[in-house]
Parts: C-alpha cells; sequence; structure tokens
C-alpha cells in the first residue's frame, strides 16, 4: 500500500479542520441583540430537539439493521462498516444543521449592520461548513475503510456495508426532514397568506417558527444526508466494479488493479481541494456581484477538478479513456443544473404565472405538464453520460462519472445549503420586524438561493441516478462473479416482473410522504386556525402564539410517518432478493431507477417553476400580491412544496438505498 | 388450412350483422322532439365536423407512413396490411360515434317517456354497438390476413402492419379526441360552474355543446381505437411469438406451431360469441337492477369465456398449460378492474373530498398522492400475470394472458361506450330543460357509467401493458431470430441508454397532451367569458350562445396539437433503432413501457378519484353544491380532467405504437 492510500484519510481531516476555520468565522459575527436572538434560539432549539428525536429513532433502526448484518453471513466487518457510514452521515448532517442555525440570525444582523457583502459571506460560509463537512466526513470514512479492507479485492465488499449506513440514516433524515418541513410550510401558508392575509414569515402566525425550523432539519439537514449517500455510494460503486474487473478490461484504464480502486477515492480527494479554492473565491468575489461569485465559485471548481483530475489520472498511471468518464460526468452535472434552472427559473416560469389568469386549475395543470416535459433533457444527458462514459470505460466508466459530477461537492453543497440560511435569515428579519431596507438585503439573498439551489437540486439527481447506476452495475458484477451463468435479460420474465415491481416503489414512496404531509398540513391548519380563533389579541399582535405546538405536530408527524417509507426501501430489495432471486431482483432495480429517477425530476421542477412563479407574481407581476393570480400561484406553490422537499428528493435516496442494500445482500444470494 | 381458418372471418361479419340488427333497435327508439332533437343535431353534427376534419389530417400522415414502409423492404404487402388495420380501425370509431350521437338523444328521450329500464336499454344498446363493431373489425382485418399470410411462419410478418395502421389510427383519434373533449370540459367547467356559477350543461353555456361533442369523439370514438388496438396487439403479438417458437417450446403447449399460430384468433373470436351473451344478459336483466344487470354482463361473459376456452383449447389440441395464461389474463383484468374501481369510488375518494375542507391545495396533494398510490395494486397484479403465464407458457402466454384480458371485449367495451351516452343523454335533459325526474334517471345512469367506465380504464390499461409486453417480446424474438447473438442485457450500457431514453416518452407526450389542454381551454375560457360580456341577455337566458366558436377552438386545438406526439411516437423507435441499434431500441420500448403504465395508472385512478369526490360534494356531502368545500373539489377535478382523459389514455396506445413500430421495423435491423 502506498503512502497515497492515506491521502484521503489527511484531506478528510484537513477538510474537517477548514471547516472549523470557518465555523471560527461563522461564530466571531455577531449573532445580534434582543429579539434577533431570541428568534434564533427558538428555531435553534427547534431544530435541535427535532434532530434529538429523529436520531433516537434512527438509532432503534439501526440498531436492528446492524444486528441482521452482523448475524447474517457478511458478518461483524460489514456491520462496522454500516455503524461507520450511518456515523459519517449523522454527524454531517448533525453538523451542517448546529451551524446553520447560528449562521442564520447572524446572517440576518449582517444583513442590518454591515450590508448585503457581509450577509452573503456569512450565509456561504454558513452553508460551506455543511459542504465541507459532508465531503470530509466521506473521505475520512471511506479512507479509513479503504486502509484497512480496501487493498484486497476479497475483503473490499466490507466498505459496502458503509454506503448502507449512510444511506440508512440519509433516507429517515430525508423523509423525516421532509414532512416536517413541508407540513409546516404548507400549514403556516393557506392559513396565514390565504385566510388571514397575512405575510409569509409574520410573527403573528403560529406556524412560522415551525416552518423555519423545517428548513433547517429539510433543506440543510436533509439535503446534506442525500448528497452524502450519493456521494459515498459513487465512490463505492466504482471500487466495487474495479474489484471484479478482468485484466483486459484493466489493462485498458490504468497499469493495475489497485489504481482503479484508490481512483475514486483520489478523485474526491482532488475535488475537495478545488472545492476549498471554490470556497476561497466565492469569498473574493462576493463584494462584487453575489450571483457572479456563486456562479464563479462552483464553474470554476469544476473547471479546475476537470484539469487537475487530467494531471492526477496520468500521474496515478491511468489513460486518457478514465479521463473521459470523468470529463463526461462533471460536465453533465452543470448541464443537468442548467435545463434545472430554465425551467424552474425562465420563460416557463412566466407562462405558468400567466396561467394563473385563468385560475388555480390551469396553473396546476400547466404546472404538472411543465414538470413531466423537464424531465427529457435531464435524462437525455444522463444517458450521454452513461454512453460516453461506458465506451472509454465500460460500466466503470459510469461509477467515475458519477464520482466525476460530485467530486466538488465541497461547494455545490455549500451553495445549496446557503439557500435555507439566507431563507431562514429572511424570515428573523420579517419577524424581528427589522428595517425594510435590511429584509430587501436578505430578500435577494434569498432570491439567489433559490435560482442555485434549483441547479443543486437538478445536480443532486443526476448524481443519484448514476450513483445508483453503478452500484446497481456493481451488484450485477458481484452476483455475476460468484455465478458466471448470472444474466439479466429484458426478455426473462422473471427479470420484467422485478421491474415492474421495482416502478412501483417511487410512485408509492412518494405517496406516502405526500399523504403524511397532507395530513400534517391538514392537522396544522386546524391548529392555526383554532390559535387565531382562540388567542384573544392574536391577529392584532397583542399576544403570542403557541409556536411549539406547532413544531410537536410537524415532529410527531415526521418521526411518525418516516418509518414505513425507510422500512420499505430498506426490506424490500431483501424480501425480492430472497423471494424472488437475484434476476428479480437486479429487474427491481433497474425499474425502480427509471421510474425513480423521472419522478425525481419532475417533482423537482414542477415545485420549483410554482414556487418561482409565485415569487414572480409577489414581485407585482400581473395584478401582484393580493390579485386573484396571486391567490392561483399560492395553490401551486403548495402543491409544489411536497412535491420538491419531501417526495422528490426522497426519490434520490430510495433508489441508492435500494441499490446499496441489494450489492450488501449480493454475496449471500449467489 | 382447416375450416375452422375462416372462423374468425365469419364470426366477425356475424358480429358486425348483430351490431347492424341492435342499431335497428337503437334507430327505431324515438328521437323526441324540438329541442331535444335540435340539441342532439348539434352535438351529432359538431362530433361528425370533427371526425372528418380529423380522419382529413390522420389520411394525409398514414399516406406519407404508408409509403415509407412500401418503399422499404417490407414492401406492399406489409403496406397493405396496414392499410387495412387503419381503415378498420378508423370506421370501428366511426361508426361507433355515428351511433352513440343517435343513441344520446334517444336515452334522453326514452328517459323521460318510458323510465328507467328503457333508457339503460337505449344507452346500453348504443354502447353494444361500438363493443361489438370493436371486436368484429378486428377479427375480420386479422381474419382476412391470417387466411392470406398467416399459415407461413415466414410470410406471418406481414400481419404486423395492421397493427401498426390500428395503432396510428389509435394514437390520433386518442390524442387528438382527448385534447378536444377535455379543453371544452375544462373552459365550460370554469368559467359556467366557478365563475358565472350556472350548472353544468347549463344551455346558456356557451361551452357546453362542444363539452358534449368531445365525449363522443373523446370518450366513445378514441375509446374504441384504443382497446381496438389492444385488441389486435394482442392477437398480433402472440401470432408472432408462436411464429418464432422452437420445437421443445411448442410441443409443451400444443400439437403444432399453427394451431399456437391460430389460437389468438380462436380466442378472441369465442370471445366475441361470450360477449353477445354477455350483452343479450344485460338486456333480460336491465328491469331488475342495471347496476346488477351490467356487473353480471361482463363478469358472466368472462366467466363464460374462461371455461368455454378450455373445452376449445382442448379440442385444439391445446394443452391445461395455454388455458393457465388464459386464466391469468382474465381474471387478472378482472382484478386489476376492482382495484381500480375502489381507488375512483370508495373510501379514498371520500377522505379526498373532506380535504377539501382546507382548500384545493390539499385537494390537490390528497388526489396526486392517491393516485401514485393506486399503481402499486395494479401493478403487482401485471406482474402476477406476466409469474403466472410465462411459468406456464413462456412469453407465449403472457400474450395469450392479453388475448385473455381482452376476449370478452365486445361487452367490456360496449359499457365503456355506454357511460359517454348516458353523460350525453343528461346534458341534453339539462339543456331541452326536461323535467326533474328525467334528469334523476339520466343522472343516475351516468353515476352507473361513471362507476364502470372506472374498471373499463383499469382494464384498458392492464391490457395495453400486457399487449405492448407481448409485442415487445415479439420484437426481440423476431431479431433474435435473424442474429442468435442478440441480447437485451439490463447492464449493457447501451440497453441503458436506451431505457432512460424510453423512460422519457410517457412523461413528454403526457406533458404536451396537457399542455395542448390548458392552453386550448386558456383560449375556450377568454371566449366563453367574452361571450357572456359581449352578447346582451346570454346570462338572462334570452340570448343565445355562438355555441359554434367553441366548437371551433377545441377542433383547431385538437387537431393542431395531435400532430407531435403522434409523430414522436410512430417516429422515436426508428430514429432510436436505426440511430443506436436493435439494443437501444430494446431497452427503449422497456423504459417506456415501464413508465408509461405507472404513468397511465396514476393519471386515470387520480382523475376517477377527483371527479367523484365532486360528485360526492355535489350530491350534498360536506357543504354541497355552492360551498368551500365544492370550490375546492372542482379545480381536482378540472385538473384531473386531462389526466384521465387525455394524457392518462393516451399512454395505452403510445406503449403499444413504439412496441408495434419497432416490431414492423424488426427485420430491417437485424
Amino acid at each position: 500500500m502506498s503512502a497515497l492510500s492515506y491521502l484521503p484519510v489527511l484531506l478528510g481531516i484537513i477538510g474537517l479542520y477548514c471547516a472549523y476555520l470557518v465555523y471560527g468565522i461563522v461564530k466571531a459575527a455577531p449573532a445580534g441583540s434582543g429579539k434577533v436572538v431570541e428568534i434564533g434560539n427558538e428555531i435553534h432549539l427547534g431544530a435541535m430537539v427535532f434532530m434529538k428525536a429523529e436520531y433516537s429513532r434512527l438509532a432503534i433502526f439501526a440498531t436492528v439493521v446492524l444486528l441482521a448484518i452482523w448475524m447474517s453471513d457478511l458478518g461483524g466487518t460489514t456491520a462496522f462498516a454500516f455503524l461507520l457510514g450511518a456515523l459519517c452521515s449523522g454527524a454531517a448532517g448533525y453538523i451542517g444543521m448546529y451551524t446553520a442555525t447560528q449562521a442564520n440570525v447572524r446572517t440576518a444582523t449582517a444583513a442590518q449592520d454591515e450590508g448585503a457583502s457581509q450577509a452573503l459571506t456569512v450565509a456561504f460560509f454558513g452553508g460551506s461548513i455543511m459542504g465541507l463537512t459532508v465531503a470530509s466526513m466521506g473521505l475520512l470514512g471511506l479512507g479509513i475503510l479503504y486502509l484497512l479492507f480496501g487493498s484486497d479485492p476479497h475483503t473490499v465488499h466490507v466498505i459496502h456495508g458503509f454506503g448502507m449506513g449512510a444511506s440508512t440514516v440519509a433516507l429517515f433524515s430525508r423523509v423525516g426532514g421532509g414532512i416536517f418541513t413541508k407540513s409546516a410550510d404548507v400549514g403556516a401558508d393557506l392559513v396565514g397568506k390565504l385566510e388571514a392575509g397575512i405575510p409569509e414569515d409574520d410573527p403573528r402566525n403560529p406556524g412560522v417558527i415551525a416552518d423555519n425550523v423545517g428548513d433547517n432539519v429539510g433543506d440543510v439537514a436533509g439535503m446534506g444526508s442525500d448528497i452524502f449517500e450519493s456521494y459515498c455510494g459513487s465512490m463505492i460503486a466504482s471500487l466495487a466494479i474495479a474489484s471484479t474487473m478482468g485484466l483486459a478490461a484493466i489493462h485498458q484504464l490504468a497499469d493495475n488493479q489497485q489504481t482503479l480502486m484508490f481512483m475514486p477515492l483520489a478523485l474526491a480527494s482532488l475535488g475537495l481541494l478545488c472545492s476549498i479554492a471554490g470556497i476561497y473565491a466565492v469569498k473574493q468575489f462576493a463584494d462584487k456581484s453575489p450571483e457572479v461569485a456563486l456562479r464563479f465559485g462552483t464553474i470554476g471548481a469544476s473547471a479546475l477538478f476537470i484539469i487537475t483530475a487530467l494531471i492526477l489520472i496520468f500521474s496515478m498511471g491511468g489513460t486518457f479513456n478514465l479521463w473521459m468518464a470523468v470529463l463526461a460526468g462533471s460536465v453533465g452535472g452543470i448541464i443537468i443544473g442548467l435545463v434545472t434552472e430554465y425551467y424552474t427559473g425562465g420563460a416557463p416560469v412566466r407562462k405558468l404565472a400567466k396561467d394563473g389568469e385563468t385560475g388555480a386549475a390551469t396553473v396546476m395543470i400547466s404546472g404538472l405538464a411543465l414538470g413531466m416535459q423537464s424531465v427529457a433533457l435531464p435524462v437525455v444527458t444522463i444517458a450521454a453520460i452513461i454512453f460516453i462514459a461506458s465506451h472509454y470505460a465500460g460500466l466503470y466508466g459510469v461509477g467515475i462519472a458519477a464520482v466525476g459530477m460530485l467530486a466538488t461537492v465541497g461547494i455545490t453543497m455549500a451553495i445549496d445549503a446557503y439557500g435555507p440560511i439566507a431563507d431562514n435569515a429572511g424570515g428573523i428579519a420579517e419577524m424581528a420586524e427589522m428595517e425594510e431596507q435590511t429584509r430587501e438585503i436578505t430578500d435577494s439573498l434569498d432570491e439567489l438561493g433559490n435560482t442555485t439551489a434549483a441547479i443543486g437540486k437538478g445536480f443532486a439527481i443526476g448524481a443519484a441516478a448514476l450513483a445508483a447506476l453503478a452500484l446497481i452495475s456493481a451488484y450485477i458484477e458481484t452476483i455475476s462473479h460468484g455465478n458466471p451463468d448470472f444474466q439479466l435479460l429484458l426478455n426473462d420474465p422473471i427479470v420484467l416482473v422485478g421491474m415492474f415491481l421495482g416502478g412501483i416503489f417511487p410512485f408509492l414512496i412518494s405517496a406516502l410522504t405526500m399523504t403524511a404531509v397532507g395530513d400534517a398540513a391538514f392537522e396544522m391548519i386546524h391548529e392555526i386556525r383554532r390559535q387565531f380563533r382562540d388567542i384573544p389579541g392574536l391577529l392584532e399582535g397583542t399576544a403570542k402564539p403557541d409556536t411549539a405546538r406547532c413544531i410537536d405536530i410537524a415532529t410527531k408527524a415526521a418521526l411518525n410517518k418516516m418509518i414505513l417509507p425507510g422500512a420499505i426501501a430498506v426490506f424490500a430489495p431483501v424480501l425480492i432478493g430472497f423471494g424472488l432471486g437475484p434476476e428479480a431482483l437486479g429487474g427491481m432495480l433497474g425499474g425502480a431507477l427509471i421510474t425513480g429517477v423521472m419522478m425525481a425530476l419532475m417533482m423537482a421542477n414542477a415545485g420549483g417553476a410554482w414556487d418561482n412563479a409565485k415569487k414572480y407574481v409577489e414581485k407585482g407581476n400581473l395584478g401582484g400580491k393580493g390579485s386573484d393570480v396571486h391567490t392561483a400561484v399560492v395553490v401551486g406553490d403548495t402543491v409544489g412544496d411536497p412535491l420538491k422537499d419531501t417526495s422528490g428528493p426522497a426519490m434520490n435516496i430510495l433508489i441508492n438505498v435500494m441499490a446499496i442494500v441489494s450489492l450488501v445482500i449480493a454475496p449471500l444470494l449467489v
């Protein structure tokens, strides 16, 4: 084992140290005083209480899975890897959210005291901690496992457990956080905006603190775990495929197998360095134009990564073919992001808003159509990435393309997490009744965050699709390795049965999570109506709402309703695999992948477009706030909320969880 | 060639003669007088004008495809079969719609003059003409081609052209009719019900005639062509698979190959006889309870078919294995229908209506979730059918299961077409200001029609899925026959590329058709608003609306917007097949099948549930008409309209068109 093998662990530690330094900068910014701190604390505490409750439930579930792994033929080492993955994922989510709920008040205060540039810096640095933590935790965890088990193709299977641990935590974080945030959001908006006619984030609304807590537990912690598992999944899949490759295939790509097995970790390490450089660049350019700074940071980090990856690959004895796969993934990720941005921000959104002239029904029809249409180009891009990457480097290339897309996760995740921080800062400014000018700054930061978040979401789906595909390939290779007769033929009836069954899961999980949000929002609406009715002086602003009760409703809904979807995702592959055999399981993964990617894109883009159509009207277009058009687009936005922030994002993890569980149990199915 | 070979042609002629006899009975019923006849004529003429315009456009498109086939290596015989298929499909749609627009007035008049039982008889007989025509045209056309080309496995390929012709016509009828009917419906409802506050089918509303025309061109003619092509597709696929089967496989199922090739036609012939018996039974029991009569007729015809099929199979030298496939298909079809009925009529619908208490947004969220959830059981049933049928009779069994499911299409289609006739009768009664009592009868017939239509829709999707799957299998067998190395491996990157690309189409076609409806409805709404504003005395009932203008808007929208979706469906397989090769095309068909079936079920069931939730509220529940809950559920119903009657049904044909085109071009791809 060469000295290079220690690089991921080393870079993981460096990355965490950088995150710690950035945290120092954020922490040093003034938190403000009086009402700001009070509201900030309420949000922070609400988030922490939820996280604690969520992680306690998760711990029980994870323990059951851990014991099941331990007692199976997979044994203690895989169980240990599972535990490590779960802990790393949990820690990344927790750290990111902890710091995000400190950055939000500081962003609001910076916007008030020091202006836009400093506010952007605080918010972006707050997001960077999440980005750096996700990347570093991944490198650290996988790096350690690689040192322990990665040198030998026979023990490398242990590492899959890490991915399964990470995915399990991610699934619950995403689903639980998603249900929490949207039941609060939908409930608060419907009663507050439409019925009571008070603005968003109005302190009189009993649901707004819950809504702001939700931004953190859903969009920060949930998103962090989501990206974390795709990031690790892509590396694990590449490593797994490399470990089963034949000599001829290996020599087309590199000097030896060990190089190919280590390559994903090496590329990710390089990506972390590029991300740090990107974050530094954003800081440097933030004074001029925030938008240019963020864009330059992300695209610049990707470009730097693409160029340096060529040097890295050559210096490690890899070939040009390998680099082509990296290039396909990196460029493809950017294209998917830009397409997403178009559908959720460009001409389609203005048309959608205009459809509000004929009421909520036409907004719904057009939005659903927009979401469906928006599936086409990103999926064509994914198909192109698969085509190019596999042309140059086989299925290993698909895995490496995913690694390439996700390598600069440090900065893309930073920008993702920046969004909810800026959103929260706006909420705090509103609730603390800061000056109009402050709110204008936070609004502009929030708007910027929405655009970048759209790109991030498209990106996350593309990456998840490739990571899942690579994991599925690894599953097939693992089974084939043990049973050379194994074939997944599309015209084999049992494969078809699996495909049909697999295709169901994305629809079923979407239904369960949407129903959970709908039911919780229903309860929330009744509670908020009750408070408006029963608490004298609440609407006049002389009495305080009972915000804790709303947080409690969202928490209970999230905790109770996240179990079933999570359990389905984890246990379905086990049931199908042992019940109908490895062919049916392979078909199932294929079916779930196809429908999952489509549904994820449709829901994310329809939801994003509805959200921005509402914002477009609220800026004064087509009659502005309070007009009939506004009422229509608010309905659209409300429907889009669970689609884009609960069910849609759950798809990414769903397909990855099912794939990684299959990969883990593959040796038992041979 | 045995004498039995002439049976399908003979039965086709007998069936058409029966349809002619039934037409005589319908025609003999009094059409009524005065306003009723006037309105009936307006609807009839509007429908005929649209059909003429639609078929003219279709003729151009079909001629282009015809010439392309002729000039390719497929030659004149396949082109002839294509023409015959297109003509049979077109004729079935035309005859069905022509008679439906005569049965609607007669149903209204019978309800007024003679009561419920006679009204049911007229409406059901009106639908039966459609059902008998669809089945007979299929048997006649395929029977003739079988006599000409079916005895020799080398010429049997010609018959595929028939399916392609039928599918091409079906696609345009379905898409064009669907766009017409829903742009009129959505437009008329939104302005009439929500804005002007006048009842559905109020003669003052300028859009109601267009809406009633739409029921005929969409739900009767469109649905007829749709079922026609699944019906023929399942027979063609079974025939094609049988023609490529090896001796060992053949001998597990029957004495010789010719028996297996003829079996689908024989089963369909038997099914037609059972359907005629079922129709007769409905007539006999109609006096007692209409609901029991319809249910007894359909289930009874299926049961009779299942039993007699066993005798037929044994007498033709087939085995028990073959019958198991028939059984799986027949029973599976009923199960899928019942599940659909539950989701669009049972407890879920009442919950959906209750969600209207918190506004349109929660109705939308819950309805989408309901649609997604409703995918599970039908797809599990489809998977079970595939599993059982292929276990007993291989991929041929899947085709035969589809034939089994569709064999009694004569009666299922009769009940499907009965729905829009009853709906139209209600509209005519309303517009002609018939007595309250008459309207109660037509309303109850309409309600019954809605339930049976829900079953029919689920059934159509299941049948289309199996037919498409059988066609895809036939495609794979055809390619493999020419190239023994051909394999569709799920982990072959080019197959994956095809799968991802294929998965896009259902989303894209849904988006295009929904957008078409949305845009046309937008125009329709502005036109109806304009008429209410500009025509003095319209709302007071002293002036007549300009209904022709609304028909014109719907016609133009339908004709212009049906071309692109149709062209995509027909040419995509050609492009992918010749551009990326037969492996990618195979993957594409698989991907499109999975997402297409899921989307079809989701859209049909969500739309059906929203429709019935509205009806539930309109019956006086949860505040009844005019309440806030009612406003919320009307939004749901409006959104559901294009989902369930335009985009959803287009999925069935889409997957079949793509499969049959692939099968036709398969010899060119080897």
